[in-house]
Protein backbone atom coordinates (compact mmCIF):
# COMPACT_ATOMS: atom_id res chain seq x y z
CA UNK A 1 0.00 0.00 0.00
CA UNK A 2 1.41 3.83 -0.91
CA UNK A 3 2.11 5.46 1.70
CA UNK A 4 -0.51 8.20 1.20
CA UNK A 5 -3.44 5.33 1.10
CA UNK A 6 -2.24 4.19 4.83
CA UNK A 7 -2.21 7.70 5.88
CA UNK A 8 -5.58 8.35 4.65
CA UNK A 9 -7.07 5.07 6.41
CA UNK A 10 -5.06 5.70 9.84
CA UNK A 11 -6.75 9.23 9.58
CA UNK A 12 -10.50 7.75 8.63
CA UNK A 13 -9.71 4.94 11.83
CA UNK A 14 -8.99 8.11 13.84
CA UNK A 15 -11.96 10.35 12.58
CA UNK A 16 -14.37 6.82 13.32
CA UNK A 17 -12.97 6.65 16.43
CA UNK A 18 -13.51 10.45 17.31
CA UNK A 19 -16.63 10.44 16.03
CA UNK A 20 -17.57 7.10 18.63
CA UNK A 21 -16.06 8.79 21.73
CA UNK A 22 -18.42 12.54 20.70
CA UNK A 23 -21.56 10.37 20.51
CA UNK A 24 -23.62 11.53 23.16
CA UNK A 25 -25.98 9.16 24.58
CA UNK A 26 -29.46 9.70 23.96
CA UNK A 27 -31.09 8.80 27.55
CA UNK A 28 -28.67 11.29 28.78
CA UNK A 29 -29.40 14.17 26.42
CA UNK A 30 -33.62 13.50 27.31
CA UNK A 31 -32.64 13.16 31.05
CA UNK A 32 -30.61 16.43 30.31
CA UNK A 33 -33.50 18.53 28.73
CA UNK A 34 -36.00 17.25 30.92
CA UNK A 35 -33.16 18.65 33.79
CA UNK A 36 -33.31 22.16 32.01
CA UNK A 37 -37.20 22.21 31.87
CA UNK A 38 -37.19 21.17 35.78
CA UNK A 39 -35.37 24.15 36.53
CA UNK A 40 -37.31 26.42 34.26
CA UNK A 41 -40.58 25.35 36.33
CA UNK A 42 -38.28 27.01 39.10
CA UNK A 43 -38.12 30.19 38.03
CA UNK A 44 -41.35 30.38 35.71
CA UNK A 45 -43.83 28.76 38.39
CA UNK A 46 -43.70 31.72 40.98
CA UNK A 47 -43.80 34.13 38.30
CA UNK A 48 -47.20 32.78 36.67
CA UNK A 49 -48.67 32.77 40.24
CA UNK A 50 -47.76 35.89 40.38
CA UNK A 51 -48.94 36.84 37.10
CA UNK A 52 -52.68 35.61 37.90
CA UNK A 53 -52.66 37.24 41.37
CA UNK A 54 -51.92 33.68 43.28
CA UNK A 55 -48.88 35.23 44.84
CA UNK A 56 -47.85 38.15 46.33
CA UNK A 57 -46.30 40.57 43.31
CA UNK A 58 -43.29 41.10 44.24
CA UNK A 59 -40.59 43.30 41.47
CA UNK A 60 -37.67 41.68 43.64
CA UNK A 61 -38.20 38.17 43.48
CA UNK A 62 -39.49 38.85 39.91
CA UNK A 63 -36.24 40.14 38.86
CA UNK A 64 -34.20 37.11 40.07
CA UNK A 65 -36.53 34.33 38.27
CA UNK A 66 -36.66 36.51 35.28
CA UNK A 67 -33.09 36.57 35.39
CA UNK A 68 -32.38 33.44 35.47
CA UNK A 69 -34.77 32.47 32.91
CA UNK A 70 -33.32 34.27 30.38
CA UNK A 71 -30.19 33.02 31.27
CA UNK A 72 -30.74 29.30 30.89
CA UNK A 73 -33.91 29.81 28.03
CA UNK A 74 -31.23 28.37 25.50
CA UNK A 75 -30.19 25.25 27.12
CA UNK A 76 -32.77 22.67 26.37
CA UNK A 77 -32.42 22.47 23.13
CA UNK A 78 -28.81 20.62 22.79
CA UNK A 79 -30.77 18.08 23.83
CA UNK A 80 -32.69 16.98 21.21
CA UNK A 81 -30.39 14.63 19.59
CA UNK A 82 -30.85 12.36 16.90
CA UNK A 83 -32.05 9.29 18.51
CA UNK A 84 -33.70 10.88 21.28
CA UNK A 85 -36.98 10.49 19.97
CA UNK A 86 -37.29 7.60 21.88
CA UNK A 87 -37.38 6.45 25.21
CA UNK A 88 -38.66 8.14 28.54
CA UNK A 89 -39.39 10.93 26.76
CA UNK A 90 -42.73 13.09 25.59
CA UNK A 91 -41.35 14.91 22.84
CA UNK A 92 -43.00 14.31 19.51
CA UNK A 93 -41.91 13.03 16.32
CA UNK A 94 -42.27 15.86 15.07
CA UNK A 95 -39.59 17.74 16.96
CA UNK A 96 -37.03 15.91 14.28
CA UNK A 97 -39.51 15.73 11.18
CA UNK A 98 -39.99 19.47 11.51
CA UNK A 99 -36.82 20.62 13.63
CA UNK A 100 -37.31 24.70 11.55
CA UNK A 101 -40.60 25.02 13.17
CA UNK A 102 -39.40 23.81 16.63
CA UNK A 103 -36.04 26.01 15.74
CA UNK A 104 -38.33 28.88 15.60
CA UNK A 105 -40.82 28.40 18.39
CA UNK A 106 -37.57 27.93 20.54
CA UNK A 107 -36.37 31.47 19.34
CA UNK A 108 -39.72 32.91 20.37
CA UNK A 109 -39.61 31.51 23.65
CA UNK A 110 -35.57 32.87 23.73
CA UNK A 111 -36.56 36.27 22.38
CA UNK A 112 -39.55 36.56 25.35
CA UNK A 113 -37.76 35.32 28.01
CA UNK A 114 -35.14 37.85 27.54
CA UNK A 115 -38.22 40.56 26.74
CA UNK A 116 -39.62 40.43 30.00
CA UNK A 117 -36.35 40.54 31.83
CA UNK A 118 -36.10 43.66 30.19
CA UNK A 119 -39.74 44.87 30.86
CA UNK A 120 -39.39 43.63 34.99
CA UNK A 121 -35.77 45.83 34.69
CA UNK A 122 -37.60 48.86 33.29
CA UNK A 123 -40.27 51.47 34.80
CA UNK A 124 -43.09 49.06 33.63
CA UNK A 125 -45.90 48.83 35.41
CA UNK A 126 -47.36 45.41 37.07
CA UNK A 127 -50.18 45.06 34.51
CA UNK A 128 -47.56 45.15 31.83
CA UNK A 129 -45.57 42.84 33.55
CA UNK A 130 -48.27 40.42 34.25
CA UNK A 131 -49.15 40.71 30.91
CA UNK A 132 -44.81 39.83 29.86
CA UNK A 133 -45.65 36.88 31.82
CA UNK A 134 -48.30 35.79 30.14
CA UNK A 135 -46.73 35.84 26.67
CA UNK A 136 -43.76 33.99 27.63
CA UNK A 137 -46.25 30.89 29.28
CA UNK A 138 -47.94 31.30 26.21
CA UNK A 139 -45.06 30.53 24.26
CA UNK A 140 -44.26 27.49 26.52
CA UNK A 141 -47.74 26.10 25.66
CA UNK A 142 -47.55 26.91 22.15
CA UNK A 143 -44.98 24.74 21.20
CA UNK A 144 -45.96 22.30 24.09
CA UNK A 145 -49.25 21.71 22.17
CA UNK A 146 -47.25 20.72 18.97
CA UNK A 147 -44.15 18.92 20.29
CA UNK A 148 -45.19 17.46 23.19
CA UNK A 149 -46.92 14.22 23.99
CA UNK A 150 -49.91 15.88 26.45
CA UNK A 151 -50.39 14.92 29.29
CA UNK A 152 -52.91 12.55 30.99
CA UNK B 1 -59.90 48.56 68.96
CA UNK B 2 -57.78 51.28 67.55
CA UNK B 3 -57.43 52.17 64.20
CA UNK B 4 -53.97 51.74 64.34
CA UNK B 5 -54.05 48.96 66.01
CA UNK B 6 -56.84 47.85 63.85
CA UNK B 7 -54.11 49.08 61.03
CA UNK B 8 -51.17 46.93 62.77
CA UNK B 9 -52.96 43.50 62.72
CA UNK B 10 -54.71 44.09 59.12
CA UNK B 11 -50.90 44.35 58.68
CA UNK B 12 -49.94 41.59 60.34
CA UNK B 13 -52.80 39.21 59.00
CA UNK B 14 -51.67 40.18 55.40
CA UNK B 15 -47.57 39.45 56.30
CA UNK B 16 -48.36 36.58 57.58
CA UNK B 17 -50.60 35.71 54.15
CA UNK B 18 -47.58 36.84 52.21
CA UNK B 19 -45.75 34.46 54.03
CA UNK B 20 -47.46 31.27 52.91
CA UNK B 21 -47.98 32.01 49.37
CA UNK B 22 -44.07 32.55 49.33
CA UNK B 23 -43.02 29.03 50.86
CA UNK B 24 -41.57 26.96 48.77
CA UNK B 25 -42.30 23.21 48.77
CA UNK B 26 -39.31 21.48 49.97
CA UNK B 27 -40.09 18.36 47.45
CA UNK B 28 -39.83 21.16 44.74
CA UNK B 29 -36.69 22.33 45.94
CA UNK B 30 -35.21 19.13 45.83
CA UNK B 31 -36.52 18.24 42.21
CA UNK B 32 -35.28 21.68 41.41
CA UNK B 33 -31.63 21.44 42.98
CA UNK B 34 -30.84 17.94 41.35
CA UNK B 35 -32.13 18.91 38.28
CA UNK B 36 -29.74 21.72 38.19
CA UNK B 37 -26.63 18.92 39.53
CA UNK B 38 -27.89 17.08 36.32
CA UNK B 39 -27.56 19.66 33.78
CA UNK B 40 -23.69 20.45 35.24
CA UNK B 41 -22.80 16.58 34.43
CA UNK B 42 -24.21 16.98 31.10
CA UNK B 43 -20.99 20.02 30.82
CA UNK B 44 -19.03 18.44 33.35
CA UNK B 45 -19.31 14.86 31.93
CA UNK B 46 -17.66 15.46 28.49
CA UNK B 47 -15.07 17.95 30.01
CA UNK B 48 -13.57 15.47 32.64
CA UNK B 49 -13.76 12.32 29.52
CA UNK B 50 -11.47 15.02 28.09
CA UNK B 51 -9.25 15.78 31.02
CA UNK B 52 -8.78 12.26 31.21
CA UNK B 53 -8.39 11.70 27.67
CA UNK B 54 -11.25 9.07 26.96
CA UNK B 55 -12.02 12.12 24.60
CA UNK B 56 -10.80 13.67 22.30
CA UNK B 57 -9.51 17.46 23.44
CA UNK B 58 -11.73 19.70 21.22
CA UNK B 59 -11.12 23.24 22.43
CA UNK B 60 -14.21 24.48 21.01
CA UNK B 61 -16.17 22.32 22.79
CA UNK B 62 -14.94 22.92 25.44
CA UNK B 63 -15.64 26.49 25.42
CA UNK B 64 -19.35 25.71 25.50
CA UNK B 65 -19.53 23.44 28.57
CA UNK B 66 -17.25 25.62 30.31
CA UNK B 67 -19.54 28.60 29.59
CA UNK B 68 -22.65 26.74 30.33
CA UNK B 69 -20.64 25.76 33.69
CA UNK B 70 -19.75 28.93 34.53
CA UNK B 71 -23.00 30.48 33.79
CA UNK B 72 -25.13 27.81 35.59
CA UNK B 73 -22.53 27.67 38.77
CA UNK B 74 -24.64 29.45 41.09
CA UNK B 75 -28.00 28.27 40.58
CA UNK B 76 -28.44 25.31 43.10
CA UNK B 77 -27.87 26.60 46.28
CA UNK B 78 -31.38 28.37 46.78
CA UNK B 79 -32.75 25.40 46.06
CA UNK B 80 -31.46 24.29 49.80
CA UNK B 81 -33.99 25.77 50.95
CA UNK B 82 -35.51 25.11 55.38
CA UNK B 83 -37.43 21.35 55.25
CA UNK B 84 -35.57 20.41 52.31
CA UNK B 85 -32.96 18.22 54.08
CA UNK B 86 -35.31 15.60 54.35
CA UNK B 87 -37.50 13.43 51.61
CA UNK B 88 -35.61 12.43 48.40
CA UNK B 89 -32.19 13.54 48.52
CA UNK B 90 -29.14 12.67 49.00
CA UNK B 91 -28.38 15.89 50.96
CA UNK B 92 -26.04 15.23 54.60
CA UNK B 93 -28.00 17.39 57.79
CA UNK B 94 -24.79 19.20 57.40
CA UNK B 95 -26.05 21.49 54.55
CA UNK B 96 -28.34 23.00 57.34
CA UNK B 97 -25.79 22.78 60.43
CA UNK B 98 -22.61 23.81 58.79
CA UNK B 99 -24.30 26.28 56.49
CA UNK B 100 -20.98 28.48 56.05
CA UNK B 101 -18.49 25.82 55.24
CA UNK B 102 -21.26 24.53 52.83
CA UNK B 103 -21.48 28.60 51.38
CA UNK B 104 -18.05 28.69 51.11
CA UNK B 105 -17.37 25.34 48.93
CA UNK B 106 -20.30 26.66 46.75
CA UNK B 107 -18.12 30.01 46.28
CA UNK B 108 -15.06 28.04 45.54
CA UNK B 109 -16.83 25.73 42.96
CA UNK B 110 -18.03 29.48 41.35
CA UNK B 111 -14.76 30.52 41.01
CA UNK B 112 -13.20 27.57 39.58
CA UNK B 113 -15.85 27.45 36.81
CA UNK B 114 -15.07 31.18 36.02
CA UNK B 115 -11.38 30.21 36.32
CA UNK B 116 -11.79 27.32 34.08
CA UNK B 117 -13.80 29.56 31.53
CA UNK B 118 -11.18 32.08 31.46
CA UNK B 119 -8.68 30.15 30.87
CA UNK B 120 -10.41 27.80 27.94
CA UNK B 121 -10.97 31.32 26.58
CA UNK B 122 -7.58 31.93 27.02
CA UNK B 123 -4.01 30.77 25.09
CA UNK B 124 -3.64 28.47 27.89
CA UNK B 125 -2.12 24.98 26.14
CA UNK B 126 -4.26 21.72 26.49
CA UNK B 127 -2.14 20.61 29.79
CA UNK B 128 -3.05 23.78 31.74
CA UNK B 129 -6.49 22.94 30.78
CA UNK B 130 -6.83 20.29 31.91
CA UNK B 131 -5.46 20.77 35.28
CA UNK B 132 -8.00 23.09 35.49
CA UNK B 133 -10.80 20.73 34.37
CA UNK B 134 -9.02 18.70 37.11
CA UNK B 135 -9.14 21.46 40.26
CA UNK B 136 -13.16 22.03 38.65
CA UNK B 137 -13.93 18.11 39.79
CA UNK B 138 -12.17 18.37 42.67
CA UNK B 139 -14.36 21.18 44.09
CA UNK B 140 -17.40 18.98 43.37
CA UNK B 141 -15.85 15.93 44.78
CA UNK B 142 -14.63 18.05 47.94
CA UNK B 143 -18.19 19.20 48.64
CA UNK B 144 -19.89 15.65 48.14
CA UNK B 145 -17.30 14.29 50.37
CA UNK B 146 -18.44 16.32 53.07
CA UNK B 147 -22.43 17.11 52.18
CA UNK B 148 -23.70 14.31 49.88
CA UNK B 149 -24.31 11.04 51.30
CA UNK B 150 -21.91 8.96 49.44
CA UNK B 151 -23.53 6.26 46.79
CA UNK B 152 -23.94 2.72 47.16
Amino acid sequence: MKTQTKALIAGLILTLAAGTAWAVDPEDAIEYRKAVFQVFKWNMGPMGAMAQGDRPFDREELAKYAEQMARTADLPWQGYVDGSDVGNTASRPEVWTDRARFDAMARDFETQANRLLDVVNSDANERQIRMEIGRLGQTCRTCHDDFRVARR
